[in-house]
């Protein structure tokens, strides 16, 4: 069952049984490297976990280390559930795209979008990222952009990501402190207070938008939002597949258009999450998405791992996972294309032995 | 499942949710009349084997003879495999390629491409085939072909194809007699060594290679060696769905290519089979794919009949079956495309009522 969290269902009805392009950005942010800031990965080894989970959805295996990505308390990737769906009814394809990665993943025949983009520092002592271009890279990439399926999924790899996303937020005038997401059950508040402090005192009044991106921001998000504007043009939907740093791509682009006094086009676009997202009590996405002057159809999987007695999969519907790697909206294509939660369920729990 | 028996997965993974356009190549040679040779189809109607094959895959029923071709023991056709696929997860199309048929199957509808080749004698007498003319026109084919689907899949129906297989292997200089498989539990080997010897003794010294392929060929690997050669410049994928019969395709082009001192680009082309072949202990499909200067990827499915009662079918778990009609290629496909081995063998077992 596909719920409605803002918007109508119709466009994701519209949907249905089309097949759908999976892309995924994969981004290292140092701030990732703080320690107690995520749990997205192994600890030392955070870097990888984008390089990993991109192996793991393409090939099934993992090529950069010896095991799937795990957190500390042992919960697994959400790739895990990209995977499984693209089993149960592939993606017409899978296409990545490094949007800085300090290792690329080690797959052949899978069409990988370089761009040049290199991982940004910590948003502590300022990301460095060369924002305005980064988004013209994005531009371009969406005027040229084929692809054979009918919509793009677009899920995101991005370790500290929502830390990234919130600082974003708040740097651009939001008041959205108590709406992000975290990897954690209980988001670290202490050392993400201190960080996303520290973030902010590198901004001056003088900066403008994408003075500011540069310095809070991370690849991804300043990419997406690029890329959800040149595909304004295309005739390609696109359903952004994540939780609040994809929300944070939204309000990036509400702050865009208020500057140029522009509109966007929300037809060809909405955003899908997870369960575990959108009934978040220490989270608020839907508060964050109706922050923007437009609306958006946005929608999430009704789907939990209630069928599982996996204590690693337990950790999910306990809410020390909650999104990442398109899970969200890999769960929303299985189920506009007919497979069950308890397919979806066997076949993830397969992968755990 | 499917499993790697040489080079990565990767190249099959980036078929998963592509469609499929499934080829069939259907030749007679007079080496099936050899009696005991085959069991592929019905004795004395041997012949008849391909044509009813493509009859069967394409529209479901037999028109060329009563009931589909068995073998004496009552070992059903693999085109049954094929068949319960494409109902399952249909291929983008099918086409049949008449590379010397006695009786062309009976469709309309389906595209059928002839090439005005005749069927080839026994290798016994020596085929007398023109090699050289049936592997330009692969070529021209190459070339000129064009399809609807993301790639080829590449089937055979050659009854006694493994005999002819060997024999080209064997008088082109590979250590290959202990490699081949066959239609039997236990391959005749008495009635096959004295076939292939007697093929053998057609072949001289001064024979250049298409002199030998000429004697002691099947018109199906030399078609197929200069299709696969004619695709090098063409951006189509192709898996050759086939056993050790396909692997013989490659042994041809590896002669070629020494002989020309050229080099195959394998980045477009697998061999996919059936785990009947791939766990064969009296043939080495890995062993033959290793005598080539390249390297290939090539997979099996992992797929037997343990989830049937049908005695019918158990006989292909006891290896009085193992391969043809481009079962492994199509079994790999189903699994590309979320289709169970359960869902397969319930569709097979309707067949048979």
């Amino acid at each position: 069952m596909i719920k409605t969290i803002t918007g109508k269902r119709d466009f994701i009805e519209s949907l249905r049984g089309k097949r759908a392009s999976f892309l995924l950005c994969m981004s290292n942010t140092a701030t990732a490297n703080i320690e107690g800031i995520t749990q997205a990965g192994i600890p030392g080894l955070l870097h990888l976990t984008p390089t990993l989970d991109a192996e793991f959805i393409t090939i099934g295996e993992v090529r950069s280390l010896g095991s799937i990505a795990e957190t500390p308390k042992g919960v697994p990737t959400p790739a895990l559930i990209t995977r499984a769906v693209h089993l149960l009814h592939p993606f017409r394809e899978i296409e990545l795209l490094n949007l800085g990665l300090e290792i690329a993943p080690s797959v052949e025949y899978f069409t990988l979008h370089d761009f040049g983009i290199t991982p940004s520092n910590s948003i502590e002592q300022g990301a460095c990222i060369p924002a305005e271009e980064v988004f013209e890279k994005a531009i371009q990439f969406a005027q040229e952009l084929s692809i054979a399926g009918d919509y793009i999924i677009l899920g995101e790899s991005v370790p500290a990501g929502t830390t990234t996303a919130l600082a974003m937020a708040l740097a651009l005038g939001y008041d959205a402190r108590e709406k992000f997401s975290s990897s954690f059950k209980n988001a670290p508040e202490g050392i993400r207070a201190r960080v996303i402090d520290q973030a902010l005192s590198h901004v001056n009044e003088s900066d403008d938008l994408f003075d500011i991106l540069s310095q809070v921001g991370d690849n991804m998000v300043i990419f997406n939002a690029g890329l959800l504007l040149g595909l304004q043009n295309r005739d390609i939907p696109i359903v952004l597949a994540g939780g609040t740093q994809m929300a944070c791509v939204l309000l990036v682009i509400n702050r865009i258009l208020q500057m140029m006094e522009g509109e966007l086009d929300t037809s060809k676009i909405s955003l899908c999450t997870t369960k575990w997202v959108a009934e978040d009590v220490s989270s608020d996405i839907k508060g964050l998405l109706e922050m923007n002057d437009f609306t958006l159809n946005a929608y999430y999987a009704d789907f939990d791992f209630s069928l599982t007695d996996h204590p690693a999969l337990k950790l999910y519907d306990e809410g020390e996972a909650k999104e990442g790697v398109g899970a969200g909206g890999a769960l929303v294509y299985a189920l506009l294309n007919g497979i069950t939660k308890e397919q979806i369920t066997r076949k993830v729990e397969s992968f755990l032995g």
